[in-house]
């Protein structure tokens, strides 16, 4: 039996144990005992009808919020749907060394974000990114949610792999990811499985490729599994320690290439110095990484190391690494916020009127040279400066040096050795 | 005077006609009898001022609901608002014959759906899909509904051809439609006006080309005529007994190209077996289709023929024809629900909380080969099985075996007589 | 220091304007004395949970309204958003004289609009047009507004230049602005400053390139500043006089490309007939344009002139200039709202339930031939009948005679002299 029909069937029995779950399991939402599903939500669904006689249930039990967007919410809590966004402003000036890296704006993401949740059971997410004048789908999933701390997602989302991959942009440190987090897998197609207890984490999922790599051949998509898994011995609001450990493996889909490359932490430029080119007769390819973050007050660390070993037909494995260190310190007393179910961070919220100053620092670095594979090799150091005007509302400072060896050369389009200063700028708004 | 200014004189026309309409013919969504239409609602209006005088106005009149998504309607039912979404997420298998189909997931559909009543009379809808990583648009029209059962239409919509286009992929029994509906017209721009009665549904359009067709040459637009009428003398909860006969004609735009071509029924894999090629000097296109439904209880039975003529510049006309029947049935006691207004298939909702099942069965044909055109023939019986856990989320597994004759083989590019099977999933959830 | 630097410190110094100015300022949405911020939005702003922990709070102190899309108003007027969109439906009869320019229909706009406001402070508008089948990200933006009349806005917006640029599409009083605003600078990425007293208005900006423009190359993007002035010593319900100078200086981006061209006064063609073609050694650009607007009664009449010089590193400038006149009347009896706090028009509410009609009249033209450069002159009369059946639905029908020049031959892809005459029928509505 092929791999392939070895998914098919995880997928046709993880439908069936969906199936087999009494709906009974007080799912974390609910907000009374309820126990009714087909109270004034069975009158809505009439509303298959034509439009001509479609209309809204006066429904007096909802509830609705706004903090900027949409939120609305059924009284028993069994459905609710919210309607938001986030919009993130860049500009870059790039002191430039050898190679042009074009200063300049751009609108780094401009999102809109549904979300809900049905029947008590089902929550879902679409999520659909304009920033590049087109359509970029990120996470598009629904999720079985009656078994807390059980769940099941199906769709399109994040690979359980990495703290900095796992935190929203929205409340990264830094403007950018590190470098090292090129390596990690990202959002494809696949249906998880996660486990969120007071201290321990676990996820795990089948992926196949991103959504729409199936467009331009006609040979199977690859597939792979990431699962991660986290302890948080402490994780109280303003002390927290975290350990996590990933791993993933991936079946490279029938073109057998593969290629890492990445931009210095910027994204305005579209330079990518690290390049690996287009590795032919990769096989398969896995993955670890090693993560930690230490909060104490209004102090925080953060630390990942990651590193991938590709197999190729000739059996000469190529192996890439990286790793960051990360510190951060709120001189207005705030703390990162650690959400130690999804473990990962979340949203600061400034203690006052002024808003929260977060001071940062950060050094990164990613080796893609090995074998016959000369990708190159980077660090970077960077100094950020953050105001957190509002919980919703915050400005990025970022200053880098980066320094790139002999091999980072953008598969050879570029001058190599190329040691730039970068000053970023974000405004970043969400609702 | 050429066609496009008939078009024109039409377009305006069935503007005066609008306009010649009374306001007071009670459209079918008022829910009581306030006569003023411009209450509460006219404040609002004054909402076209710069952002920062704008507000929401307090209005207590209205009430709010969700599914999943955001409902609003004002109280007297003259203005609604309907925000909300759908996403299908697909795996296919592929167990290969002669030709490599590529096995994989993808999204189906990922859609945002806006729509929403103004006035009493206006009634709109724009909805766009994201599942190709672009955003593609479905349906955006608005129409004049206050002569109820008459309804004029203005957009981009589906021209009234085939109870099976009609009818919304949310509630198809199978996850594709059969073969011979590559032959139906689809969305276009158009004009369309619809009247549905107890048991005779008329509709009829004008449609110019898709929206965006006119991206890439000068040459006119092509443009064509519509129209469909059923009858349905039985049609109560459980029980349906359903015609129709659509009729389309159309005349080519000035590239004077017509191809047809279309995927086995699986939309995963970018195969397309039957491809009549860029058929050259065609000047018009005329379609007819036959469709019926039988619904009693928990069986049903659904069948349709179709065939279109293309008249080239050379008198030699080509013709293409298809049908497929199809029957279902329902373990667990639920019926397809018909609507009768519309006259095609809605929502099915399950009786018990263990969900609904549905066991469905389909043979379709279509014959893309006449003259010189060798576009090929293909059979295809598809086993089906529904499962719907909730009103607004199921799961659909098809296997399918396909039959390829030897000019089935995408226009020359893949090896003919292919004879594949086929096993796909699909989890749907819509909010 | 170069430009550039000089761009980021004008950032860098705006935030911190921005951070100084304090918060009481009371902003004009407040609708009550409510000091606190954080008062029950506080406890919504816990959302950024897990999705299976978020539920919306019931929060009894907002209210909802429809036009036909989604507003939701905080009680405190601190936060609120709206959700609409607007749809254009457009079909255009080319009576041809030498060149084809293309019968058919299009949908001339299909947008998305999502506003609102944060923590009494801070507004936001996204807005996407779907139009042409993918994602094109309008406005974009996010504004401090406590310091009445200031506003500080940050994000993809217009240039302030133009009356009738500034003016929304949904609120032209013909089908497509006149010739000479091809040469305004529209939306950009940019940093905003605005003052709206009774009869003055100032605004001002920095602006970057278009928020995709540097996907190309990696040379340095280009910038510019705008203003814009405008005096209205009379600006009652029914009685405006109105003036307004714009001027805006650009360095053009690394590339040192330059070129207008435009379509005649008509969206659906691709033709445009006048088209500098690339206009090499291009650095910097000046524009200038004076506008006047009468309203009175039913009668208004609206004039603008616009120039650019275009230097270039052989110091030849090329100047390039135009000119519109336009009046309206409404046989209704209703008057152009003219919206006195950002300067340009607004909606017009018909007066009585069978709409209002006006009947417009423009004279445009428009040069864009100096020294080596060709690009041909254009002029334009175009008479129109717009029907607004209800304020946020109206019909719109162009009849324009135009004539071209011997250099109007789009670059010399088409014939010279070309003196069409445009049909054009638009349907509009916006929720």
């Amino acid at each position: 039996m092929s791999k392939l029909n070895l998914f098919l069937l995880l997928f046709l029995l993880s439908f069936s144990l969906l199936a087999a779950q009494p709906v009974d399991g007080n799912p974390p939402n609910r907000q009374n005992g309820h126990e009714s599903q087909t109270g004034n939500h069975s009158l809505l669904l009439a509303q298959s009808e034509p439009l001509s006689n479609r209309s809204v249930e006066r429904d007096h039990d909802t509830f609705t919020s706004t903090r900027g967007g949409v939120e609305i919410v059924s009284s028993d809590g069994e459905f609710f749907a919210i309607i938001g966004g986030r919009l993130l402003l860049d500009a870059a000036y790039y002191d430039e060394d050898k190679n042009s890296l074009g200063n300049g704006t751009e609108i780094r993401s401009a999102r809109l974000d549904m979300e809900g949740r049905l029947f008590a059971d089902i929550i879902y997410e679409l999520s659909v990114d304009f920033a590049d004048g087109d359509a970029d789908m990120k996470d598009a999933w629904f999720a079985y949610d009656a078994q807390h701390p059980w769940r099941f997602i199906l769709g399109h989302f994040k690979e359980p792999f990495s703290l900095e991959e796992l935190t929203s942009r929205k409340h990264l440190t830094f403007m950018e990811r590190a470098l090292p987090n090129a390596l990690v897998p990202g959002r494809n197609m696949g249906l998880g499985l996660q486990w969120y207890g007071e201290q321990l984490s676990l996820a795990a999922g089948i992926f196949g490729d991103d959504f729409n790599d199936d467009s331009d051949d006609e040979g199977d998509e690859g597939w792979g599994v990431s699962t991660r898994a986290t302890y948080a011995p402490i994780a109280t609001e303003r002390s927290v320690v975290h350990f996590g450990v990933s791993a993933a493996h991936r079946k490279l889909d029938d073109e057998e290439a593969y290629r890492v490359d990445i931009r210095p932490e910027s994204h305005l430029t579209d330079v990518r110095y690290l390049d690996t080119g287009k590795i032919k007769q990769s096989r398969t390819l896995t993955m670890v990484g090693l993560e930690t973050a230490w909060v104490y007050g209004e102090t925080s660390i953060q630390a990942e190391w990651m590193a991938s070993n590709l197999e190729r037909d000739d059996d000469t494995d190529v192996e890439f690494s990286g790793w960051y260190v990360q510190a951060s310190w709120f001189p207005t007393g705030e703390s990162r916020h650690y959400k130690h179910q999804p473990a990962r961070f979340g949203r600061v919220k400034p203690l006052s009127e002024q808003g929260a100053v977060e001071l940062a620092l950060r050094y990164s670095t990613l080796d893609l040279t090995d074998q016959d594979v000369e990708g190159g090799n980077s660090d970077q150091i960077t100094v950020g400066v953050n105001w957190y005007y509002k919980p919703q509302l915050r400005f990025m400072l970022n200053y880098s040096l980066v320094k790139n060896d002999e091999f980072a050369d953008a598969d050879g389009d570029l001058e190599n050795e190329d040691e730039p200063k970068i000053v970023q700028l974000r405004a970043q708004v969400d609702f």
